[in-house]
């Protein structure tokens, strides 16, 4: 049975922010992401339809979420559950180097 | 919205491997697993009723799979996707450090 490393197989560069799915299953995803000096778009945020538990397991990121003073710093081991529909934006991530997350989404 | 770690509140000892269910939600569970030498009982076989994805996130173990010739060594940002019924144990955990696992238990 495969064992993958969630640290290895990172790409060289990262010119667009990586979403890679490690599991599909019926309404649960798992997926790998991989940053380097990104952040959402000016204005962006996402507005999910299922609950979020992401953990960042390398790197670093600012997190913002909305109705939040601050937005906060993520280092790894950090995870936060986003309910359904509750906003939140990358503000960034590490420039210097490739930030990991392992994202889990599964309905409410 | 709260922010926790993963290697954060640890205890100081592990006379027991620790179980924290962190989510449950519907028949999704993800969970905290601390481990500190431990290893499955002699003869023991975990026998699920759903899938499992789990990651080592620090330390190390050794995980034997039902039908597999060889155990395989676990490091930091390995996982494995066990389907349900895929008989597995633990040979062995870090027993020089506590080993931080992140389990995502989920339906077939």
């Amino acid at each position: 049975m495969g064992i993958t490393n969630l640290f290895r197989d990172l790409p060289e560069s990262v010119p667009e922010e990586l979403f890679q799915t490690l599991i599909e299953s019926g309404s649960v995803r798992i997926e790998r992401i991989v940053s380097e000096g990104h952040a959402s778009p000016p204005g962006f945020w996402y507005d999910q339809s299922m609950d979020e538990f992401v953990v960042l397991l390398q790197g670093s990121a600012v997190l913002q979420i909305e109705g939040e003073d601050q937005p906060q710093v993520l280092q790894p081991g950090d995870f936060v559950n986003l309910p359904a529909h509750r906003k939140h934006r990358v503000e960034s991530t590490d420039p210097h180097g490739k930030t990991v997350w392992l994202a889990i989404h599964y309905p409410s």
